[in-house]
This record gives structure tokens, C-alpha cells and sequence, in this order.
């Protein structure tokens, strides 16, 4: 059954990049891209994603599994627009995702269709409606929510998303771009629950995948002082 | 050999905390302790959290564990202010940390001798004098970081501290107290590095603990385009 997921790397603080990049100068030079080289180094170290992007070399360890099995699992994408554009250049001619891409935007555009599978479609009447049209095409694998983070923050309020894998890189970052940032939209006492459904250690990142349970409303309790039976678990 | 540890319990958006509490009415009916209560949860069920606060009952598992192999690490306590204000009739005669406790304050007062080996002396010369006190009394256990949050990050951000446990717990609140919040006092492009050295999995928190590394520069990297060698790991 089709599952919406998302994941993205994350420093311990929860940060998928730097401050935002103001446009002056390049880029890649930027305090966005330096803290976002940091969050993916694990990834961009792994032979499942180098043999995507055509390069040589890598590291195979379970880190790479972890990508290879991410990449396995996604029948179609759906895609922030700034993401969109920033890869739109640097991933050629065929783009590593090999699936079908809705981009949410404001803008209409036609459909572009890259080689190996990849194509772009603009859709622009909402998160929902990209989410949809990517299950429709999915063919029972995952519709994954490619990023960027404010579009997986978007997919997570909106109570679409079903999975959410966290790749926690042990650094601090101390400022940039936070994924599960204020705009969320809970209430005074209210949260999302999850429940965490696999964990892997590494070095390089503890991967955590969690299930999206939902809005729940945040209880008092007596703080233990009640009583009550001891059980083992 | 004597480390400086600390150890939290924190939503997957890292708060350890609902927001402030601004001190009009009952702090327990406040949005800041029902998210302390949601996160710290996984806390009062376990067994030996209860027995320290001579309650009945409770859940002998792995985070009953965790919290009975935390007690015993602990030779001395290091605790914010606040946290000692607030934690003064609560934890009674016979308060749960059985180890000398320095408080970090501005304001002096004579040390309070409590029963079960809990005595609380009150620093007014800074956060680093607080740990070397403590270090002298521990015995060679560890230095714990009692708390609040602002004192970990303290702590942290002087590079006073060698173990930093996260107990992740599966929610997110949206907002409140920030663990590793902005005043890190890090330069941009600067980072603190750390390395995951145990991770325990529990339905309720991903228990992580790290070793801190210390501050390190961001580095720019060529994405991997490079090429290099096939390795396994």
C-alpha cells in the first residue's frame, strides 16, 4: 500500500542547512550550503547515491543501504519549487530520482520529461492535490516527499504524511534552516505523536524512521505519585 | 576517570518544555509543564525513577534502566537556579539526587544538608567553578548537569561538557524551551562536533549518547564529484 513518507538529514539541533542564502554570491559558498554539506556528507560519502549521480567511488556500509532502500521504495516524488530550480542545472539530463516529480508551485509550467524516468510536473492547485496525483502514480510503491524541509513541514501540518525517517548527524549547528520549526500550526497543549518504528545506529547518523500518528492533546498527570502496579516490559 | 555529563529528555523538535511560564497561576497547569510532563513521561513510569521518590509501582524495563544506571553514574550534580527553586519543596526532606548538588545562583546562601546524602551548596562564582566543586566531591563518578536546559547549553557552549545524553522522545510540540537553542555563541560556518558512542531504542525515547568533540569548522566539499576509491565499511 502506498505510504507518503519523507526524510531528511538533520543535525542534533535540527537543522537541515544554514541560514537561508540572501542571494548574494554563490551558493555554494554560502553558510546555507556549508551546514547543509555537513548534514549530507553521509550521503554524498555513499556508493548508492555516487552510482545515481554517476560517480566513482564510495563507501558501501549501511549508510548506503539506507539510501539505496530509500531510493527502492519511492514510486513518484513530490517537491518544493526552490528545490525544484536550485537541482534543476546540476542534475543533467537524467536526474537521479527515475520517477515521476510533482513540483508545488504558483507558477504553471510545462511538464518536463528527462531521461531514466525523471520527469517534472508543475502542479499548481496545492500540497494535497501533488500528493495525490504523485499516489496515483506510485504503482503501489511510496509517494515521497523530496523537500525541501518547509515542504515536508507543509505535507506534516497538513496531516498527510504517514512516515517520517530522520537521519540525525551528530553536530550542532546553532543556527539555518530548521525542519520542525513554530509554524506547525498546534495548539496551546497540543502535539503530533509518533511512533518510531526502526532505528539504525552509525557513526555518520542515527537513522530513525517514525510513523505519524497524529494530533493528540498534551495531558497533566500526577507525576507518578498515584501509584499503581509494578509490571515488567 | 571523572566526566561531565548531562543527560535530557526532548521532543523530536527538541524542546524540553512547553513555553515559559510566566507565573500567573498554577505552573503545574501551564502549557510549559504539560509538554515537560509529555516528555518526561517515559521518566515517572519507569521503576527506578519511583523508587527514588518512594512511590509504588511502576515499569521495570529498559528506561528503568537507563534511569537506574544514570543515578549510579552521578558522584556530584551541577543544577540551574531555577530548577533548584522549583525542585526545593517537592523533592522534601529526602531528595532523590543521594550526592552533593551545586547550584549555580547569584545569590548566596548557606548550604542546605538534607537526608539520604543530598546537600545542595549554592555557587555565586560561575558555572566552571560549580563543575570544579563538584568534580572534587565526585569520588570519580561523573559531574551530571542536572539541569534546566539553559545550563547544559552553558555548560556546552564553554566547552565544559564530555557526554551529552538525548532521550528523544517521539512528539512533537511546536514550540516552548529549546534545548540547543541560538545562543551557542558560534561563529558562521563554525559547528560543535560530537560522535554517537551508545544508542538504545524504546518504544517511548530514543535513548543517544553523544561524546563532544568540540568545535570544528564547516568545511565545503566538492559533493562528492571527486570521485575516489570504492571502499567498504
Amino acid at each position: 500500500m502506498t505510504k507518503v513518507t519523507a526524510q531528511l538529514s538533520v543535525s542534533l539541533d535540527g537543522f537541515y542547512a544554514g541560514p537561508r542564502h540572501n542571494g548574494d554570491g554563490d551558493w555554494m559558498e554560502s553558510a546555507e550550503a556549508a551546514a547543509f554539506f555537513r548534514v549530507t556528507r553521509w550521503v554524498t560519502d555513499a556508493m548508492a547515491w555516487r552510482e545515481r549521480q554517476g560517480f566513482t567511488g564510495g563507501v558501501r556500509d549501511t549508510n548506503s543501504e539506507i539510501i539505496a532502500e530509500t531510493f527502492e521504495a519511492a514510486g513518484a516524488y513530490v517537491m518544493g519549487r526552490r528545490m525544484a530550480d536550485g537541482g534543476e542545472v546540476p542534475w543533467g539530463d537524467e536526474p537521479p530520482f527515475r520517477a515521476p516529480v510533482f513540483v508545488v508551485t504558483h507558477r504553471p509550467r510545462e511538464t518536463l520529461v528527462r531521461q531514466g524516468g525523471t520527469s517534472f510536473t508543475y502542479v499548481t492547485d496545492g500540497v494535497a492535490e501533488a500528493v495525490e496525483r504523485a499516489r496515483a502514480v506510485a504503482g503501489g510503491k511510496n509517494v515521497a516527499i523530496a523537500g525541501g524541509g518547509s515542504l515536508v513541514r507543509q505535507v506534516l501540518r497538513a496531516g498527510l504524511l504517514d512516515e517520517l525517517e530522520l537521519h540525525v548527524v551528530p553536530v550542532v549547528l546553532g543556527e539555518g534552516l530548521r525542519l520542525l520549526d513554530a509554524d506547525l500550526d498546534l495548539d496551546v497543549k497540543e502535539a503530533i505523536e509518533l511512533t518510531p518504528v526502526r532505528v539504525v545506529p552509525t557513526p555518520e547518523a542515527t537513522h530513525i524512521r517514525y510513523r505519524v500518528e497524529g494530533r493528540a492533546p498534551l495531558l497533566l498527570d500526577d507525576r507518578g505519585s498515584g501509584g499503581g502496579p509494578t509490571t515488567t516490559r
